[in-house]
């Protein structure tokens, strides 16, 4: 059994790795760490688990908590991993990091973006990035992973065959993006409360938000160039869910057949992503609470761009799921143990 | 492995048991029907299920699938199953219907309340009402399950230990119930538009709702006399989950402490049903996509009634989850496979 | 024109005071106060009144309000009125109450179930409770209305008829309310946010909830007897709505028809309230943005029961409508100014 | 008094045109037009209006109607006004068509992407398309209005500024929209419940939306050029709103305050339209229930594009509140007459 710690056990990506790991067959929970909750039954916080989780929440002493686990889970605030990791925690525990501290290779571009100072610049050109469908090979051999945002690994996945490929003109993508309202964490802010949310659609973090570098930087290595997009998310009255709609102009002469293909060659062999049937749109709800990223593009010939669209579950594949994924990979399990759940409809 | 075939897999209750059957290590699905969508793959119907479930729907023939499968669930319209049901199919295959064909001993009563005149009367008698939780024994050696409604699973297994124990009087009943849109149905009509749903509630078939004799029986079992009762059901705009507040004046001298003590004699080798810590509401959110029950009892010394509460997930444990725990039940497995989910949160 | 000044404007109450006021053709708001956003503007708070209200947040100094007001409608935390209300003040302007400072004749009831001590007890005499449909006379004369709670409005306006004509066992009285979550306020608290209320139903304060004595109160003056009942409130994930559902035993021998003559009765003149037609159940979209309560009543003959409806918007009829309902009955205007609005659909 | 009768009035347009009348001082409603509820009460299909309005529903008789009333509102199925309208009622009443029979001056245009014949082309050339902002001099002398569809009208008053100031290249543009549920009518289909709205979002006929043409030849008109754009629809789990994210690349050498002062210069004389303060993203809730447009542009100078967005209530403005405006110019009345509604909050 692969022992297992989390940091910030109490926020939607916290417990949702809870409900993860608990119904993984080859991993236990050994620390539910909540600086907010210490001392408390975690099932007082999440009622979910009443009567199958009898621990009391933690705090974050990530060097005792790597002396007792396998691999440890940061689900924290930008900046926190980096200001405590060091050395001797990662000879102790494998760490898969939940925020965005190790993600972006370039400290001054994350320094910018986040407004923080980076605390151990050492360490990021070690961690591997776990968006798992594209650093596969990496992950298994990894000891920190730097596991994707989630608005990142949805617009990468939905967007990464015709970068790769070489079909689409970069310099004229745009990613279109909406987010279930889990996604703004469980902090107590009015913008947060359901009466603000309820009934209401907007924009926010126009031209920047912390996730577009992440994008770039992703999408640079798959197209081989320099990626500057725009990337805007949107709040959506839902808990869960993210929906892209990515735009590029197509290069000239490039078929609808080309395109179709690049999809197709680059996840039929990906568990976790499904390449919809031609016509059909992803739908938030066909992958929630599961893993699933369902992409599909549509070719406008009118116009001579492509529609990318992909749909996931922000707070499975597009954080906790991810993590579990990573683990699995990391530990040398069956990449979906733990994963393989039907999305939950309606 | 079980074999099962479902009828009536494309509505709510119908998909919901493909979710759950399609996660059970010793059951697979040998049959989808659905009368409306035959001849389309499933998964074109439930997206969900995209490269999972590679099946085309099929018809209703109950004889021809009787041959075929082990267990028949029947997620189907009042009156179906009555009219088709017979020796012939029983000798086939196990029958656990989710309609409430077979749940009123009293065929009378049932021919009153769902104004249908019952088919086949001869086999009332045999089914077992599948409440696991209080028929198991008998539910172990049935051919033939009752799978109960959702507003009377809530309602008796709220009720249940002070009915028994007699701490109740029964004459001063009230159930005030609430449930999610899904109990409404898959079917085309105006009030189930999302716009009509959505930020508003009502209450609906007051004093009418054909739960009610049902909730009666049961609880006219429970408590060894007649029970006549007010059930009032409401329209809540939400997906899943049923919540139950229910009112009844304790006999005199009763104190709380026996009240309490009921319900954890009644449920303390439950795993389905979880009695919660004083004090604390039972919420449908603990038990979204699970099999579990939250129950909870407030005694108003003031007014001198106890108020009973409890929560579930209308289509899991109303419905499709209870199913399953019949099945179990029925081929000698352990009651909770493929149904130990973590509530999905948030 | 009404000079009207508002304390707590920046609260749902509040800014629906605003709403009201801004459309009324007889007042003018003079004073936006609200502690939090002092020196901001109200339209970055509320973005729906952006280019209409030009003013700036200001404090709560209720004395130099009352010299610029004619009359100050407070929305503020329970006992703050209470604690800075005097002579001076009720000389310079009327004051209209949203609070439950003034609501309760009983100081000793009133101390109880908000763990207060109140501050000027002296002036609970002569504050009115505003039910206009009921206290119309005295509201006229008022200088001081203890604005009734949101619950008590929709609760006492459901049974008043039966309790006032002796047709119902009041000591049979039970009431499950349910509210949107505007009900809950602005205040920043995990259990606000929109991840917790979506898709979730709770009852919450069971046998506690401070609404109950006001309830009770106001039902003992109709009825004439001392009342006790159960009242019990749900939250229910929508943003506006109350919804009652009400139970007693009515008294032997009374008929159904006498049962509807008593609503028609009381209510013929009322404008606000509307009697539904037979076997309509009343919704809260039927209401919503309005100062209508829709009422209605179901005789169940086969338990001797009634069951009583009425479906309000919470912040309108329950707070800031029937506030300006007060304000005009108290200028001498025509009771409906600035009310008439058709309720929004969908 | 205008006489004003509408067909199509128990549609989700119609009735927020029943709703809008009735709070219009200069308008009464002479006639409920809906096939589908001929002879019943109005007010039993939309309990909002219960006491208020009385009227039985009639049918569809265009020239009966035209005979006593002024002005007829046609809110109904496409091509059904095309198909009955003529000279002779055009000379009884005005005529302001919410469908888009009348909007798209290019027949071939119509008839492709609508799929239906035009029967009436010969009156499309007098039709004026009716946005108030942009061509306010023809509807005042209009006969007939081509009244906007609601994702055209926000598009093309989010984008109008700098289309018509030319500082952006048309040629990457790309409009992303977002629609509540109402948008989709009131039609009894399953896409359309509840449950399948619900947590659910996704993009809708990608590339194919009908309201593509109308926003390409308004910005044509706008740019003085021939507009091919990419226009993406979602569909939100909301009521009410629509919101538009628009990108484009802005001309080389624009500077930031050009880009802000065509919106200025643009709407500075627009009660209806409210560019919001710099930073600030245009919400729906802050529009609902109102004839706003809330607009605002983002300059990414990193990108070299703009992000354009607008806000606006689908069924008010997008619909019903526009015809009214469009009633409004054409009577010489004050354009914003029985429109100044505040939003509702929350």
């Amino acid at each position: 059994m692969i022992k297992a710690g989390i940091i910030g056990a109490t926020g939607y990506a916290g417990q949702e790795l809870v409900r993860l790991l608990l119904q993984h067959r080859e991993a236990e929970i050994v620390w539910y760490g909540s600086r907010s909750y210490v001392d408390q039954k975690f099932s007082s916080v999440f009622g979910n688990v009443f009567q199958i989780v009898e621990d009391i929440c933690k705090g974050d002493d990530l060097l005792a908590l790597s002396e007792e686990a396998d691999v440890i889970f940061t689900a924290t605030p930008q900046g926190y991993l980096a200001g405590v990791l060091n050395e001797k925690i990662l000879q102790n525990a494998k760490v898969i990091d939940l925020s965005a501290d190790y993600r972006i290779k370039n400290v001054a571009t994350y320094e910018k973006w986040y407004g923080i100072q980076h605390k151990s610049p050492q360490l990021i050109k070690e961690a591997v990035y776990g968006l798992c469908e594209i650093n596969r090979e990496q992950v298994k051999k990894a000891r920190l992973i730097a596991n994707p945002g989630c608005y990142p690994t949805c617009s990468t996945l939905s967007i990464y065959p015709l970068a790769k490929e070489g079909l689409i003109d970069m310099d004229t993508l745009i990613i279109d993006a909406k987010s279930g309202t889990s996604g703004a964490g469980r902090g107590t802010k009015v913008p947060n409360l359901y009466c603000e949310v309820n009934e209401n659609i907007k924009a926010y973090g126009v031209s920047t938000h912390r996730h577009t570098p992440e994008i770039e930087e992703q999408l640079s290595y798959a197209s081989g160039q320099n990626v500057v997009l725009n990337f805007t998310p949107h709040l959506i009255p839902m808990n869960r869910g993210i929906l892209i709609t990515a735009y590029a102009k197509y290069k000239e002469g490039t078929t609808p057949e080309q395109i179709r293909k690049a999809y197709e060659d680059a996840y039929r062999e990906e568990y976790f992503v499904r390449v919809l049937e031609e016509g059909v749109c992803p739908e938030t709800k066909w992958v929630e609470g599961s893993n699933f990223v369902d992409v599909n593009v549509k070719v406008d010939e009118r116009t001579g761009r492509v529609i990318m669209m992909g749909a996931m579950d922000n707070i499975t594949k597009g954080a906790a799921g991810q993590a579990v994924q990573n683990m699995n990979l990391m530990f040398g399990l069956d990449e979906a143990e733990g994963l393989r759940f039907v999305p939950l409809v309606p």
